[in-house]
């Protein structure tokens, strides 16, 4: 069997090993990459003075390095080479299960943890093609159509980039899960499904005549998974 | 004026002090909680040997304690009576903002961070209670009805609990704000609602004759924003 047969994972050390319910846990690219494809807003960890931080941002893949809008990070980044420890974590809750124990009630449930050292995006180059991606990852070639950046708002705009070198995603699916003997109770049990989704388009009250809605944003169609139409348009970003 | 009439909020320290767009910031009780309470799923960072890690999980509120179900931090936190410097973050996003230049687009949403020392639950009676609040929070008096929980399932389940030191919300709410002047361009622009919502709930389907949904679900419906019938349990279960 050619090496090629062996699909891509990220390797599994002491930091990414998924500990509790290990059953749960995958390490394939494939895996972790769909997880981090269908979200635009992941929480990143990271330690300034020994305190740790959870921020929310915005975020985007490519390849195997992850690109964010970067916020306080920013300032502790600056001046660092090597950059900082930080773990960028994506979470999609998918339904709540309610059992015949305490035990067993719990939550359906994706989520991809990804570890690597943080860095300020500072190159004008990389940072102005980072820039664009930050927009056009999530609506194809809507940059092209915009109002270019000037240098104050590419000045003002941070971006952090982080290579995954440790990743790990978790997934729970299976719903409902009495113990054997629980299901002779005589206890209500169910499972709602839980999903995010767009809803109806508010064009901008100012447009001018004969604007009009682009391709760009012709995944964003309303009641559909905001997931979807993330996959979707991060397929047509990066073909 | 008496004192009571000064709405409690969490201290502003550098720690929790809202750096980058200080205008979306907000300390007040009333405002971190409310943003706390529409959530059961959060993300926690905490420092293990000087790794951060973000980990996705369930919480809830008590006063100004949060609690939430122990993980990979249980053993990091197992022999720590002053507990670990932990991060406990919550956001909702509510839109994506695509304006007529790059820097303006956006998203809508709401976030809080707080901060404070992160120990285990280790009182066997405090233990009880919290297990008992991690089902009755959201779906209140739910535990009475359950097949009760053995010492051994007790044993396995981490609690975790936390005070709240710090906090800080963060809201962005305007949708569409473009330059002045870029609104004379002939670039489309919209904001997309994005809600988090309830599906039909799936009953099991090896319920008994006769075992029917309860009150304890009734704020779960088909179609309901999730954090609607989170925040109509959580002020059912703490009246």
């Amino acid at each position: 069997m050619p090496d090629t047969a062996i699909p891509p994972s990220y390797p599994i050390t002491p930091v990414n090993r998924v500990k509790r319910r290990h059953d749960r846990g995958a390490y394939d690219h494939e895996t972790v990459h769909r997880i981090l494809d269908s979200a635009m807003l992941c929480h990143v960890s990271y330690v300034i003075d020994g305190q740790p931080y959870c921020t929310p941002t915005l975020f985007w893949r490519e390849g195997t390095h992850l690109y964010w809008h970067g916020s306080s990070a920013s300032r502790m980044l600056r001046n660092l080479d090597k950059g900082q420890p930080a773990c960028l974590t994506v979470t999609h809750l998918d339904s709540l299960v309610m059992a015949r124990c305490g035990f067993n009630h719990s939550a359906d449930y994706r989520s991809a943890m990804c570890f690597g050292h943080a860095r300020l995006v500072t190159d004008i180059e990389e940072k102005k093609r980072a820039l664009t991606m930050m927009v056009d990852r999530f609506f194809p070639n809507r940059t092209a159509g915009l109002r270019q950046s000037t240098a104050q708002e590419i000045k003002a705009t941070a971006v952090v980039v982080m290579e995954i070198e440790q990743a790990s995603a978790k997934i729970r699916a299976k719903g409902l899960a009495d113990d054997d003997e629980d299901y002779a109770l005589p206890v209500y049990a169910e499972r709602i499904p839980v999903t995010t989704v767009l809803g109806v388009p508010e064009p901008c009250d100012r447009l001018l005549p004969g604007v009009e809605r682009g391709e760009d944003l012709k995944a964003y169609q309303p009641w559909r998974l905001l997931e979807e139409a993330l996959r979707e348009s991060y397929a047509e970003a990066y073909p």
